[in-house]
C-alpha cells in the first residue's frame, strides 16, 4: 500500500554519502462508499468515507546513518473525501496530521518516538476487531471514554514513547506525556504482545490523570487475542475503562474466512457499564473483495440495540434514539496509494 | 504540465506484481499577478493570484488492476499564494481538497468516480471561454446562482459520477449527489458532448432540488461551441439558471488567435434576467506568452457595464457601485509544475 | 536536507523537449524536544517542536526555460509536531503555507520574486545569530515589534521582490507590498551584504507603513557579521525599531566553535528601549551534535533577566512575570528530510 518514491532520486542526490541512504514515501488511502442508515424510524443515504479503512494522505522516511542507528519521521493526515476536508481534531483544535506527527531514533535498543502518537492502549481496539475501527461494523460504536474530557482513547499530543527491538514473536512499547497543564492530555501506558505463527495476543493499560478533577483517574484496559485455522480465523477481545464512579466493560467475538480475493466477516460486541446508557449489543456481517493488494470492495451491515438509556449508533450521521435501534449498510470501494 | 512523479520507484516496488502496475503524480499551478482595479471613483492595486489559471496541488494516481480494470484517486487543493493560504470553501465551510477529491474505477464500460467533483453543469463556462473561470475577463463575473443556497454552480460534496468510456468523438457524464439532509447539495445533472477535428460542442443541465423551499428547484442549462479556423477560434455560449420567479440568461461570443507562442484573447459577454440587478456587459481583452510549455506570462484587460442595481465586478477585492463601471488589469505570470 | 525526488521521473516525462527540463523536491524539518523552563516560581515541563530548527514541510522547483531563464515555485508550511499542526498564522488567519509562497523567474537580472515572503529586514536576525530564530537562546526572545498590528517582522503578503544575481560576494534585495487596504502589510525594504572567505556582513532597512495610524511610520534597522578563524566563528549584531514615540535597540555577541560533529555555542544579548518594558539580557548556550548531515541532536540552555516593567521569555508555553527571570532547558532531536 506504499511506495518508496524517491530511493532513486534520493541515491543519486547522497552519492558518495554513505552514512545518508534515505527513501521518503509517499501513501494514502481513499474510501467512499455509499451508504444507507436507520435509527429507528429515521432513515438518510448518502456518501461516506472511512467505511473500510480510514482515509490519509501521509509522507514517512528514514535515514540510516550507520552503525546500526536510523533517523525517522511520520507525518500523517486524515481525510474525509466526499467534502474533501483534511485532518481533524487533535482533542484540543482541529490539525493537519491528526493521525500521526512524530519524529524518531531508531537502533538495537528499539525506537524512541516523539510526537503525536496512538497510544499503547488504543492498539488492541482495531487489531483485534476484523472491522478495525472503521465502519458500521467497528466494536468501536460501542466504546464509550466516559470522561467527556478524555483524549485518550486513540491518541495523544506530545508524547515520548519507547519501542522494543524485535524479540522472537514479543512485542511491546511505553508512552508518557506530561500534559503541559492541558486537559486530559497527561498519559501513561504500556502494550505486552506475543506474536508467532497463527496466534496473536496482547495485553494493554493507559491512565490518562490530571489536576483537573474531571479527568483525573480515567484507565484503559484491554486484552485481544486471534488465531488462525487455516483460512478462517477467530478473535476475541475484552476492555475495560473506569472514571470516578462510572465503568464500562466491552467484549467482542468475531471470525473472519478467507476465499482466494474474498474474505467473509462477522462479529458480536457487547457493552455492560454502570448505567443502562452504556449497555448496547452489536451485530455485524461483512465482504470484501480485493481486486488488486491495493484496491478492494466491501460491503458491510451491523445492527445495534440500545438498552434503555442507551443511545449507540453505526455513526452513519444519524443521531440516535434512546433505547432505540440504529441499523447501518455500506457499500464501496479501498484504493491504497 | 505534470509529471509521472513516482513512476520509476512505483515499477521496482511492485516488479514481479503485473496487475500492479501503478503511478502517483504531483501536480500544480502557481500563478501571481500585480493588479489594478478600478470600481467607479475607488481604485486599488496589489498582488493576486489565479488571474489566468487556478492556483492548486494535487496528488493524484491511477493503478493498472489488469483486465482492462484500473482505480485511481484525486486529491487537487485550491490555492491563494499571496497569503499562502490552501484550499477554500466546500459549500459548507473550508476545506483543503476543494477542488477535488474523488476515487474511481474505470475500464471499458467508462467511469465511476465518488467524492467532491465538479458539476456536469459547470464545464461548459470553463471551456467556452477565453479566459476560462479565471481573471477580469471570465464570463463567470456575470453568472449569478440567483439562490443564495445553492452550492453546485462549480462542485457538489458526495457525488456519484458516471462518465462514458471513448466513443469517437462523444463524450458525456452523469452526476447525483443524494444531498444527505445538506442545504443546496442534492444535485442531478449531465453533459453531452462532441470533439472532431475543428469542432466542439457541448450541452448540460443541472438541478439542485431539496426539501428547504430556498433552493428548490435551482436549474442550470448551458451549452457552448468551438470552431478552429487554423490559427483563430471562434467560441460561443449560453447560458439560462432559474429559481423560484428569478432567472438569468448569459451569453458570449469569443475569440482567440495563436502566433507562435503568443496568443491573442477577446469576449464580449451580456447577462440578462428578471430584474435590472442582472443585467450588464463585460468587454474583455487578453494577451498570453508562452516562456515554455509550463511557464507564461499574460495580461488582461476587461470593462463591466451595470444596468441600473447591477454591481458586478471583476473580482479583484474592490466591492461594486450599483449601476457603476468596474475595471480590471492584471500582468502575471503562470507556472505550472 | 533536500533531495530532488523527481529529477529521474521528469527526465523520461519530458525526453525530448529541451526546455523543459525540470525537478521537484519535496522537503521539511521535522524537530522535536523535550523541555523545562521556569518562569518565576512557576515551572513546567513537557515536548515542544522548533527548538532547533523550524519545523516545515515543503515542495519547491525550477524549470530552466533555455537561454539563462528559469522559472520556480516554493510552498512551504510550518508544522508543529507535538500536535500535527500545520501551518499557521500569516498576519491576517492560519493558512498553510506559511513561511513561504511564491513564485519566481530567474536570468542573468537577477530574481524577480512574487508571492509571501520574508522580509528584507528579517534575514539578519536569523542569520547572524547561533541560535537562528529558534529555541531558547534565539536574541528574537528580546526583540518587540512594537507596533501591535505591525506583521512585517519576519515576513509580508503580496510582495514583488528582487534579487541581485550572483556578483562576487555581493549579494542583496529589495522588497515592497502595496499593502491592498489591509493594516500593516503595506512594506519597502532592502538588504545589501558582502560574503568573502571567512567574513560575511550585512545591513538592511524595512519600513511598514500605511494610513492607519497605529502603524504608521514602524521602521526595522539592523546590521550583523560574522568571522570565522578556523573552527571558531565570532558573531555580532545590532538592530533598531523605531514606531511613533516608542523605540527599542538590541545587540548580540556570540560564538561558535567545531570540534567534529560537535558545535558549541554561547550568545549574550541585551536590549534597550524608550520604557523599562522593552529592557532585558539574555545568556545563552547550546551544544549540537551532527549524527549525519540530516540529523543532530542538541541542548540549549537560556537565562532571560527582565528589567523592571519587562515581561521578556524563554518561549516555552510559560507566561512571564514583570521584571522576573525567564529560564529555559530544551533536549531534542532534529531530522530534515
Amino acid at each position: 500500500m506504499k511506495k518508496s518514491l524517491l530511493a532513486l532520486a534520493a541515491l543519486t542526490a547522497f552519492a558518495g554519502v554513505a552514512s545518508a541512504q534515505s527513501s521518503v514515501t509517499l501513501f494514502g488511502i481513499v474510501d467512499q462508499s455509499v451508504f444507507w442508515t436507520k435509527n429507528d424510524n429515521t432513515s438518510l443515504k448518502g456518501v461516506a468515507s472511512n467505511q473500510l479503512n480510514s482515509n490519509r494522505l501521509g509522507f514517512r522516511g528514514v535515514e540510516d546513518m550507520g552503525g546500526g542507528l536510523k533517523a525517522g519521521f511520520w507525518l500523517e493526515a486524515g481525510m474525509t473525501n466526499e467534502t474533501g476536508a483534511v485532518g481533524g481534531s487533535n482533542g484540543f483544535g482541529s490539525v493537519m496530521f491528526n493521525r500521526r506527527s512524530t519524529v524518531s531514533l531508531m537502533g538495537n535498543f528499539g525506537e524512541v518516538r516523539i510526537g503525536r502518537d496512538y497510544t499503547p492502549s488504543f492498539w488492541n481496539y482495531t487489531i483485534f476487531d476484523p472491522f478495525g475501527t472503521n465502519g458500521p461494523g467497528s466494536m468501536l460504536n460501542l466504546v464509550n471514554p466516559l470522561g467527556g474530557g478524555n483524549v485518550t482513547l486513540v491518541r495523544d499530543n506530545s508524547t515520548v514513547g519507547y519501542f522494543l527491538p524485535a524479540m522472537g514473536g514479543l512485542y511491546g512499547q511505553l508512552q508518557m506525556a506530561a500534559g503541559q497543564g492541558l486537559q486530559g492530555q497527561k498519559y501513561q501506558g504500556g502494550r505486552l504482545g506475543y506474536a508467532a505463527g497463527p496466534l496473536n495476543v496482547a495485553a494493554a493499560y493507559g491512565k490518562t490523570s490530571q489536576t483537573g478533577a474531571m479527568i483525573d483517574g480515567y484507565t484503559d484496559k484491554n486484552i485481544g487475542a486471534s488465531y488462525a485455522f487455516g483460512p478462517a480465523t477467530l478473535i476475541g477481545q475484552y476492555s475495560k475503562r473506569d472514571y470516578s464512579s462510572l465503568d464500562q466493560k466491552t467484549w467482542l467475538i468475531a471470525g473472519t474466512y478467507a476465499i482466494g480475493a474474498s474474505t467473509l466477516k462477522a462479529s458480536f460486541t457487547k457493552s455492560n457499564g454502570s448505567s443502562s446508557a452504556l449497555q448496547a449489543k452489536q451485530w455485524a456481517v461483512g465482504y470484501q473483495y480485493d481486486m488488486s493488494k491495493r484496491t478492494a470492495l466491501y460491503t458491510t451491515y451491523s445492527s445495534i440495540n440500545n438498552d434503555t438509556g442507551a443511545a449507540m449508533n453505526v455513526g452513519l450521521g444519524l443521531g440516535s434514539v434512546a433505547g432505540g435501534k440504529s441499523q447501518g449498510l455500506v457499500l464501496g470501494v479501498r484504493h491504497a496509494f
